[in-house]
C-alpha cells in the first residue's frame, strides 16, 4: 500500500466513454469466468486474429470525474493491457468493497486519493490473470483479495503482489470484497491501539456497518467482552444475533446515558467513526485506563455532495487534547485509517493472516448487506452513506443483464440477502439492494445522459497519479 | 487509593514541633524490629505505666508546611495513636520511595496532594501492626508494601488493607519501597496503553531514574525488544548493563538525530516524562501505530521551588493535538499518573501481582540509588531533582546515629550503594548518598533553626484531608 504503487493500468490505459445506464454490451475480453491463460500476458490475445492484444484489450473501470454527488462516479471503458512492473500482478477483479473512505473521497475530503480524474476502490478480489516478474508467490489462477490506496474499482487491476492475501477455502468473492478494510480496520484498532482483553467494555458506533460487524465478532473473540453498539432500532435484532450485548437507538436516545446506566464508570474502549462533538462525547465516557479510537468523521457526511456547514461544524467540534488532561485522566487517544498505513505490508499482512486464521475457524465471516453491478454504483453509495446497509455493500464486475439496465432496480427484502449470504453462490447471484421507499430520491439522482457527457472530461494518464 | 483514603492519624494525631537536625532522641516507641503483639491496638502500651497509649504514643513524619524549596518539608512528632476504620491496617513504616509527584507537590504543581500541612509520600514498605475491622486478609507481623495517594513519609501509616501488598521472600523494605509506584507505572504504560510486543522499540526518557530502570527492566521481559534510553554519560555503562540497547546523551546530543540514525522510520513506543517541546518530538519520532505516553512534566522543574518562567514556557510548549492529525498519522497519545487512578484497586492489585511474579522469576529488580534518614529528606529530594540518582532515592524510618548528626553527612561512593543492594541487609544498613561535589551547595541549603521555626506553623488536623 505504498504511496507509490497507483494501479499501473492508469498509465497505460486510454479511456473510451462509456454511459453509465445503459451500458454497452460486454466486450469479448471481459469478464472471464476462468483464469486466463499464463500465456496470455506474453502472448496476443487468440480472440483477435492479428492486432497485439495490448490495442485491442478493453476492460470497464469506474471513475470519479469531479468532486460531488452519487453521479460523479461514472463507468467507463479502458483500453490498453496494463503492463506489469516487476514485483505486481495483474488481477481479474470480481467484486469491490464499498468504503466510507470512498464516500468522503467523492466530496473531496480524503487526501489520499489523487484528483479526479481517478479510479477509487481500496479493496477488491478476484483471480490472479498475470504477474510481474520477480513475483514468486502469486501465480496465474489465484484467487485473491487485493487492498490498495485507491484504482480497485475496475474490472482488472494491477497491484503489488505484497498487497494480494490468498483467499481461503470456502470464501466467497463477495466476501473477500468485503473483508480487508473492515476487518484490519477492526482489529488493529481492538487489538493494537485497543489492546482489549477479557472483561473489558467496548463501545461500537454504527454497529450494523462495515467495520461495526466486524468490530463486534472481534470483540466476541475475547471472553466476556462486552460491547455496546449503536444503530436505528430497525438493525437491533440483527446486531444482537450479531454478537452485541447492548444495542442502543442513538436517533431515540441518548447514547452516553444508556450506557451510563448499565457501565456508571464508563467504558475501557470506544471505537468513534464520527468525529465532532461524539468524540468529546466519548472522552468523557471512557474509564481510566480507557481508549479512545477514532477513525473517521462520518458526521462531516450530510447530504450527497460537500456540505460545508457540516464540514464546518465538524471542524470546530473537532476534538483536540491537552496532555495534562490525558494525565490526569489516565486516558489514551487514538486516530486510525487504514488508507495512511502506506508502506506497512509487513504489519498488515501479519494482521490479514491473524483475521483469515479466525475466519477459518469460524469466528469470524463478513456480513453482506446488497450487491450491486458497476452501473449501479451511486445507488451503492447511497445506500451505505444513508445507514440504510446492515454489513458490506458490494460491487460486481459481472455483467448487468439487459433486462435490469432497462427497468427500475428491483426492490430487495434484506432477510433475502441474509439467505443469499448463507448459500454462498455469491459470484452468481445479483442483489441490487434497493429499497422501496427510496425509490422516488433515485428517481431525482439517475444520472442524465446529457449532463453525463459534459461532466466526461477526456481522462489523461496522469504521472502524477502514479 | 481513593480519594477518601487520606491516612486516619491525620485526623488524630497531635503534632509536636521537632527540629529537623539534630532529631531528638528516638521515642520508646519509635521503630521496633520486631512487629508490635498483636494487642498492642487494644490495650495500652506495656512501656507505659497506666497513661492510655492514646496519649502516649508518637512518631515522626515528615510534613509538608508550605510550598517551595527543599526545606519546606520539615521532621515533626505526632502524638496518638491512629484509630482504625474498618478495612484499614496500621503499618509500623520502615522505609519510603520518593518520586517525582513528590518533588513537583512541594512546589505546588501536584494537584493530588492536599493543601499543607500534610504528609506527601505516596509509597513505603514496613510491618502490620494492627488491623481494623473486616480486614481478613492481613495479619500483624505481615510485611507489606503500601501505595496511597499521600501520607506515607511516616513512622506508622494507615492505609487501606487493599492498599498492602505482601513483600515477596528475599525482597528488602528498601526495595519494596522503591518497587511499587515506578513498577507499575512502567508496567501499564507498556503493557496496558503501550502493548509491548516482541522485535519493537522503546524510547525511556530518564532511563536511570527509577521509573526508567524498572521500564528497561520490563522492557527485557520481551522478546527483541530495542530500548532507545537517554541519561547523561556517566550513566551509561549502568543502564547499558540494565539492559539499554542505545544509550543516549541528552546533555550533548539530539535525541531525534540519534534515534533515526538506528530506527529511521521512528519508534513504537516512547514514554515520556518531560512534557513540553519533548512531547512533540516524541509524536514526530513516533512509526504509525506508535504510542507516546506522556506521564510527567519533569520540564515544569527548574531549581527547588517553582520556576514561573519554567511552568510557562511549558504550558505554552503542552502538547495539544487534534484527532485529525491522530487519523492521519495512526498515532496513540496517552497520559498515565498513578496518582489519579484513584478506586481502581483491582486493577492495580493485578498489575502488583504481576509484576510481584516477575521480581520472584529474578526478571525484575529495584536499583536503590541511596537511602537517606527522615532529618535528610532535603537532600534525597535535591539528589533527584539534580538528576544526580541512578535508581531510587528511598528514605528510612531508623534512627540517625548520633555521631550523623554531629557531623556533615559521609561522602559516599556509589558504587558502596551498589554493592550495599545486593547484601540486602537493607533495614541495618544507612546511605546517606552525599556527593562530595554538593557539599558546598548543601551548606547554603542547610535548613536554619531560626527560620525553621518561624515557617513550623501548628499543624491542626484538617477536615478536608480527610
Amino acid at each position: 500500500m505504498s504511496g507509490e504503487d497507483a494501479p499501473a493500468e492508469q498509465q497505460n490505459a486510454v479511456d473510451q466513454k462509456q454511459e453509465t445506464k445503459p451500458a454497452e454490451e460486454p466486450k469479448a475480453e471481459e469478464p472471464k469466468t476462468e483464469p486466463a491463460p499464463a500465456a496470455a500476458e506474453a502472448s496476443p490475445a487468440a480472440t483477435t486474429e492479428k492486432v497485439p492484444e495490448e490495442d485491442t484489450f478493453t476492460y470497464r473501470a469506474l471513475v470519479l470525474t469531479g468532486y460531488g454527488g452519487y453521479d460523479k462516479v461514472k463507468l467507463q471503458v479502458k483500453k490498453g493491457k496494463p503492463v506489469l512492473k516487476a514485483g505486481e500482478v495483474l488481477v481479474r477483479v470480481k467484486a469491490c468493497g464499498l468504503n466510507f473512505a470512498d464516500l468522503m473521497a467523492r466530496q473531496g475530503l480524503y487526501d489520499r486519493l489523487p484528483s479526479p480524474p481517478v479510479t477509487p476502490g481500496m479493496e477488491c478480489s478476484g483471480v490472479v490473470e498475470a504477474v510481474g516478474e520477480e513475483v514468486t508467490d502469486r501465480k496465474v489462477g489465484d484467487k485473491v483479495m487485493a487492498l490498495n490506496r485507491f484504482g480497485l474499482w475496475q474490472e482488472v487491476a494491477v497491484v503489488p503482489a505484497t498487497h494480494t492475501f490468498l483467499i481461503p477455502e470456502g470464501m466467497s468473492f463477495e466476501e473477500a470484497a468485503a473483508l480487508p478494510v473492515n476487518y484490519i480496520t477492526a482489529y488493529m484498532m481492538l487489538f493494537d491501539f485497543g489492546n482489549l482483553r477479557p472483561n473489558q467494555s467496548v463501545l461500537v458506533h454504527a454497529a450494523a456497518g462495515g467495520v461495526g460487524i466486524a468490530a463486534t465478532q472481534l470483540c466476541n473473540t475475547v471472553k466476556d467482552v462486552t460491547v455496546f453498539g449503536t444503530a436505528s432500532a430497525s438493525k437491533h435484532e440483527t446486531i444482537s444475533q450479531g454478537g452485541v450485548t447492548h444495542p442502543i437507538d442513538y436517533r431515540t436516545k441518548d447514547y452516553v446515558e444508556e450506557v451510563r446506566k448499565i457501565s456508571p464508570k464508563g467504558l475501557d474502549i470506544i471505537l468513534d467513526p464520527l468525529g465532532g462533538s461524539d468524540t468529546h462525547k466519548a472522552y468523557n465516557l471512557l474509564k481510566p485506563m480507557g481508549k479512545l479510537i477514532t477513525y473517521g468523521a462520518a458526521n462531516m457526511l450530510a447530504g450527497q455532495k460537500k456540505n460545508l456547514i457540516a464540514v464546518a461544524k465538524n471542524w470546530y467540534h473537532q476534538f483536540s487534547i491537552h496532555t495534562l488532561s490525558l494525565i490526569q485522566g489516565n486516558k489514551s487517544v487514538c486516530g486510525f485509517h487504514l488508507g495512511y498505513l502506506d508502506g506497512e505490508t509487513e504489519l498488515i499482512t501479519q494482521v490479514m493472516s491473524t483475521i483469515l486464521d479466525l475466519y477459518k475457524q469460524g469466528k469470524v465471516k463478513p456480513h453482506i448487506d446488497s450487491t450491486w453491478h458497476l452501473e449501479q454504483v451511486g445507488d451503492a453509495m447511497r445506500k451505505m452513506q444513508e445507514r440504510n446497509n446492515i454489513g458490506k455493500v458490494i460491487l460486481t464486475t459481472e455483467p448487468m443483464p439487459e433486462e435490469e439496465k432497462k427497468e427500475e432496480p428491483k426492490k430487495e427484502d434484506k432477510k433475502e440477502d441474509k439467505k443469499k449470504d448463507d448459500k454462498k453462490k455469491d459470484d452468481k447471484k445479483k442483489d441490487d439492494g434497493k429499497k422501496e421507499e427510496k425509490k422516488d430520491d433515485k428517481k431525482k439522482e439517475e444520472p442524465k445522459k446529457e449532463e453525463k457527457k459534459e461532466e466526461e472530461k477526456k481522462e489523461e494518464p496522469s504521472k502524477e497519479e502514479k
